[in-house]
C-alpha cells in the first residue's frame, strides 16, 4: 500500500490531490496534516481511500517528527506555505524564516528518523523567477532566477537547498514551479474566482449587463487548472528527477480581459470592467508565461482541461 | 563623528577594518559586537578611535535591537557568520537558518528603529557561486549562482533579501562576494598560515628541508591581502551602490603549490608537499578567479599589496 503525507492538506490544490488519489482506485493511504481542519468531508474518499488527518503546527518540529516517525510515507506531498505575497511585504522576516523553516523542519525529520527512500515534492511558484522581460518567455527552468519578493526568496532558498540536500545526502527531493493553478473550490481572494463571484452576483440581482472593479485587465497570465496540475504533483512524486525543477503551466499566455469576457459569456450577462488604480501592483509583471517542455518531455505531462471548461467547472461550482 | 558598528568585530577581519579606520585619522567612533570578546588590544586604537565593544548574540533580536537604538550606527560592517562550510554539512539547518536569521534580525531592527539612512555591508562569499567551469573564469558578479553547500546557500539568500529590501524598503545595503583573504594574524586553521605554521615549525627544528602533508596543491584560489580588503569594504559602506553586489578579489589565481614555494623561499628551507587523499575534498573546485572590474570601475579600488608582501608579513607576524 503506497503511503502519500500531504502537508497543507486542508487547502485548494490538497483536496484536488485528494480527488486525484481516489480517481486512481488504488491501495492507497493518506495522512493529511494542516495548522487547520479541511472544510470538505473525508467520508466521500473513504470507500477507496485510507485517509487520516493530524493537526500540525510545521513550525513545531516535535509534532512534525512525531506524525513523519509514525506514519512512515512514501511520498511527501509538500503544499504548506505562508504563501502570501502581500502579506510577505508586510512582515519579510516572519514569512521567510517560516517558509523556510518549515521546509527544513520537514528535512531534518526525514534524515533523523531514517526514511531515506521517502520521496517530497517541494511545491514552489512562478513567483521565483520574479521580473521578467517579453523576450525571456515563455519561462523555461533554466532561466535565472530574480525574486522580487520576501515570499519569493524563501521559495528560491527552498529550492537551492533542495539541490543541495538531493546531491549531497541523496534525498528525493524534487521541486516545482508552478504558475497560476484554477479550478472549483478555489478560495474567492483570488483572481479568478473574484471574477466569476462578481459577475454571478450581477446575474443574481438580476441584471443583464454591468460592471466590475478591477485592476490592469492586460496583464496576461499563464492559467493552468489545478486537476492538470495535481496529476502533474503525482507524476513528479513518483517519477521525476530528485533535484530538479519543473514548471508546472499551460504554456499559453491569456490576458485577464479575455478571463473576464469568458466568465461573462458562460454566465450570460454583458460585462464591463472599470480599472480602479487602487488595484494596480506597479510591480508587476506585464506578461508571465511558462513552458513545460521540461515535465512533457521527461514524463509526457501535458495540460488537458481547456480554460474554458476549467471556468465553467468554477461557474458551476459556484452557482 | 562618523559611526560604525561592526559585527564579527573579534575576528581577524574586525581586527583590520579598526586598523584601517584608525589609519585614516578622522573622527570616528566604532561600536564592535561579537559572541566573544576580541583577542587583541583595543586601547592601542584609543589615541584616535573612541571604541567600545559588546558581547552580543545576534541571534537574541533584543540584545541587538537595544545596541543598535543606543549606538545609531552611519554604517554597519556585517561580518558575523556561521561561516564554516564543513559544520554547514554537519548541520545544514542550524547554518542556513542561523546565518539568514543573524542578517534578518539586522535588519529588521533597523527598520523597527528607523535607521533608514543607515548603510550596511553584507560580506558575502565566493563560495557563491558554487562550481564554476575554466570558461567562466574570471567570475564576474551577473554569473549565475550555483551553491553548493548549505552555507553558500544561506549566503545567496542573504543576497537576495538584500536586494529585494533595498529595491523596496529603501535599505542602504550594499554586498560582497569576498574571495580568499589572507594575511596577519589569521587563524592558523585556514590553508595559507597552516602552510605557514609547518615551514615554521620545520625551520625552529633546525631542519634545512622538509616534506609537509597537504590536500592537492594544484588547485588555485585567488587570494586577496585582508588589508585591500578592509579598504574595499570601507569604499562600498560609503560609496558602494544599495542593492548591488561587488566581488573583492585579487583577479589572479594561484595554484596552492606556488604558496608553498614562496613560504619556503622566504623563511629560506627547503619544503616539499605530499599529498594525504585524506585531505582531498573531492568537490572542489579546480580553479577560482574573480573579476573585480566592478568594484574598480565603480570605485576605483585595486588590490595593491603583491601576495609575496603579504606573505612575508603574516611570516613576520607568525615568528
Amino acid at each position: 500500500m503506497k503511503k502519500y503525507l500531504i502537508t497543507g492538506f486542508s487547502g485548494f490544490v490538497g483536496r484536488h490531490f485528494l480527488n486525484y488519489l481516489h480517481s486512481l482506485n488504488e491501495e492507497i493511504e493518506v495522512c493529511g496534516v494542516d495548522i487547520r481542519p479541511p472544510a470538505f468531508e473525508l467520508s466521500v474518499y473513504e470507500d477507496r481511500l485510507r485517509i487520516s488527518f493530524q493537526v500540525v503546527n510545521l513550525l513545531n518540529y516535535d509534532e512534525l517528527k512525531v506524525v513523519l516517525a509514525y506514519f512512515k510515507p512514501d511520498y511527501i506531498l509538500h503544499l504548506a506555505s505562508f504563501s502570501s505575497v502581500a502579506y510577505s511585504w508586510q512582515h519579510p522576516e516572519e514569512c521567510f524564516v517560516n517558509n523556510t523553516n518549515i521546509f527544513l523542519n520537514v528535512t531534518t525529520a526525514l534524515k533523523e528518523i531514517g526514511l531515506k527512500n521517502c520521496r517530497v515534492l517541494s511545491v514552489g511558484s512562478s513567483e521565483e523567477y520574479g521580473n521578467v522581460t517579453p523576450e525571456s518567455l515563455p519561462l523555461r527552468e533554466d532561466r535565472p532566477l530574480v525574486p522580487v519578493s520576501p515570499y519569493a526568496v524563501a521559495r528560491v532558498s527552498q529550492e537551492m537547498l533542495s539541490k543541495v540536500f538531493a546531491d549531497n545526502f541523496d534525498m528525493q527531493i524534487i521541486l516545482t514551479r508552478s504558475f497560476n493553478h484554477i479550478g472549483p473550490w478555489q478560495d474567492e481572494r483570488f483572481v479568478v474566482p473574484s471574477f466569476a463571484r462578481r459577475v454571478l452576483n450581477l446575474k443574481a440581482a438580476g441584471a443583464s449587463a454591468g460592471e466590475i472593479e478591477t485592476g490592469d485587465t492586460t496583464i496576461v497570465r499563464d492559467f493552468v487548472d489545478v486537476r492538470d496540475v495535481v496529476r502533474a504533483y503525482d507524476m513528479l512524486l513518483t517519477r521525476g528527477r530528485a533535484g530538479e525543477v519543473y514548471n508546472i503551466c499551460s504554456g499559453k499566455g491569456q490576458p485577464l480581459s479575455e478571463i473576464i469576457a469568458s466568465i461573462s459569456d458562460i454566465v450570460g450577462i454583458k460585462v464591463t470592467n472599470r480599472v480602479n488604480p487602487a488595484f494596480v501592483r506597479p510591480d508587476d509583471n506585464r506578461a508571465m508565461i511558462g513552458s513545460h517542455d521540461k515535465i512533457s518531455g521527461e514524463l509526457g505531462w501535458q495540460p488537458e482541461i481547456p480554460l474554458r471548461k476549467t471556468l465553467e467547472d468554477m461557474i458551476a461550482e459556484m452557482s
